[in-house]
């Protein structure tokens, strides 16, 4: 099945089109989507594994394309209100029907992740490459199938509580800094038939998508949010008639 | 403290002011909101309980009267639509600071609720008049002190599962219908700093604000909900100096 | 992966031995075990699947026979007690492990069950063969995948709450039974490394185990509970140096 | 209501019996149970708080003294094995039937912890006397009313993750340590009719008991565990008859 995985790296590319940070060529030489991807593809080799930018036609999430898409990742940070609002609601119809979502690092203040998950998404945050160490705390989770714990990441921006989300289905990781903070790093929700992951190592500045340890939990994360046979379609209003489910055919 | 509690009994107020159904003013005669607001005073006698309706200025639910808000329940059905961005914005934000939400029975498809939990809160319907049994299964929690279980409801508006929401915090009640449905009937989220209860008994219909145990629910759920100590700010995004915490005064 | 799965299914095997009731044989003629294991393996046809009971050496569950089962099922019903404590906490161990544990109807009160939840695990029930409706209320959840809602059983013992259990992990199915009770039917729960599905449709009186639905569920079971990768360890105590992970390798 | 609850802290008393380690004296010179106490009385006056120890005929806890306690605090540490199960089995009859659990450090351990939650609670631990820092990550739970976030505790021995606990119903608090280790410190469960907390700050090495904000913490975790007004009965099974409800009196 994971032969036909169709993903899709979603990237605002900002930060590379600007050229800042200026080592961010030298990091990231295909883009934090092209890091991404790459990193995908070393644990999934059968998928169907593309990306997109901010500057596509239609941000590159059109409806066809969406329709095709198991899981999609989405890595923003500078550009949240550039997303078009009509993109959001597209994408986020397709999240209530099923398709699988990475929501990456700053990703937290997307208008996607905020919309589905109804709070500020608010969290403490400093930049001054500390150490992250992140543990897993439910080694039964397929997220963590792998997993060394802790992962250690040399240099990293601080992501602090209180991280304003809803009570998550599963915490599968929280972190660590060296000044002291923690944070629910790797968390899942499920919302409609969808399946959304956020997980918060991996910043314009620092080499975190090429960290072993993080493309193999992105990979886990891809493989979990995946529903290639769920028919594409939201929770809608029914209006059923009493007993109708004795017409229905049992197989 | 209950004494100081501060409730507010939302209400669109449109059922009535349509004379829809015909019976609804014999039934009603203080309108929903009226019923709801009697039910809690006969629990919380010492609370300040007021009510407010969709034709008011602002709603009724102005920035003044949020800040002075503990509570605060909700009743729409037929004019979702009318309710103004502006106020589901302002609500949202003092749910998220701390203020107590009770959304009831058609409650599900409000604006304020849907943009609180981030999914469709669609689920199945049926106006017969069946009966419905609503169930306990968290005893522990404090709604559900005090409450028969089964309630029995003799006539009700089926609402029936897939009812899409995230998966709540705690699942306190279960119904059922007699033409076999169940619904998820109470819960409870939080987000941000507040507490949220959605309670599904309750129809324009039907004299269930006048049921001794649902008046206990509701009742309950307004204690629940209410934080009248705590300081009404939403969670925002902080960027604190490493450390800071040292100079920090404890207590 | 799936055609190295081994299953255990296993039954106490008390009833059909004492012929009772006097149908379970023509219901059952390779006894309830050798129904469930039909069904898997019309599912899951590379899977290594064998049946044992309470009357086996061990009941079939020496240390051997668990360190080579990825998931075991297990029921019982009028003979918990016989069940030798050794046997209970060498099963816990080996599901606090990482070994699947899927607990079928009347295993509520199984030693294992009572052991690894720790509450009574007590309900209501009433044996009048009313009809049972099992309603997924979280469809994203691998076990719920291809499966009606609802399905139709059309004599059924009721189980309804209080089912005295923990808050589950994931509630996925609910069932309502032909006299109005309820009851959280499809429930998981992680315990150590171990992954634990409870599923109460099932009995000795009606051919509950042939029923496709129903057979569905317990596949699509034992695939989430599988994990043939994870070494079979209990967690447990440490006691590490500090900065331990400075020098562990990270792939 | 606050003025009727009836609250008693149980310790183990063998470090206080041992004089180990040489300071725990002047430390607590009531011993660890006369530090908790005292820190309660002074948030709740009212309440009626009493003392008990291991060495105390029944430990103290006999079934009598038991039905008249709402919360109980638990201290243990090197004695676990001592504490007899017949009183283990009592005390977990009575958390099911309604009364209160806190159970505090070392105490994750203890024969009524592990009993009631199946799992083997094992942790990561190092005594080196690190800060720990405890971040509220659900500032809406009576729990974390009031409470400084981070709690500073200048000297600790470390409690890690892999805690192997079931998934909690709230996570309140999580801790980090000097040397990176993190720790869900404070968190919830219900088992039967219920409450229990488990917080684990405090240790025989360590004046934390003294802090005023741990105390906060204790004394928001007593509130929230009491149920003063419950029957105290387990949940046990029924066999009822067909619409048994019909004849029920709904008030």
């Amino acid at each position: 099945m994971n032969g036909e995985l169709r993903i899709l790296v979603w990237n605002e590319g900002v930060h590379e089109a600007n050229n800042e940070p200026s080592h961010i060529g030298e990091m990231y030489p295909g883009g934090i989507h092209g890091a991404i991807a790459g990193g995908l593809r070393s644990h999934l080799p059968e998928a169907d594994i593309t990306t997109a930018v901010l500057a596509d036609a239609d941000h590159g999430l059109s409806e066809e394309v969406l329709a095709e898409t198991d899981v999609l990742l989405w890595w923003g940070h500078i550009a949240h209100a550039e997303v078009g609002d009509a993109v959001v609601e597209r994408v986020h119809r397709h999240v209530l029907g099923g398709m699988g979502l990475l929501v990456l690092h700053s990703g937290h203040f997307s208008k996607i992740f905020t919309r589905l998950l109804g709070t500020s998404c608010s969290l403490a945050w400093r930049n001054d490459g500390q150490r992250e160490l992140v543990w897993t705390v439910k080694p039964s989770h397929p997220i963590a199938a792998g997993v060394e714990s802790p992962i250690v990441i040399p240099e990293q921006e601080m992501y602090g509580e209180l991280f304003d989300i809803p009570d998550p289905d599963d915490l599968i990781f929280i972190s660590s800094f060296a000044g002291g903070e923690v944070f629910r790093s790797g968390v899942t929700f499920t919302r409609g038939k969808g399946r959304i992951f956020y997980f918060s190592p991996g910043d314009q500045e620092y080499p975190v998508y090429h960290h072993p340890q993080v493309r193999r939990v992105l990979a886990n994360g891809v493989r979990w949010a995946a529903q290639p046979d769920v028919v594409r379609s939201a929770p809608a209003v029914t209006n059923p008639a009493r007993d109708w489910f004795d017409g229905a055919k049992q197989h």
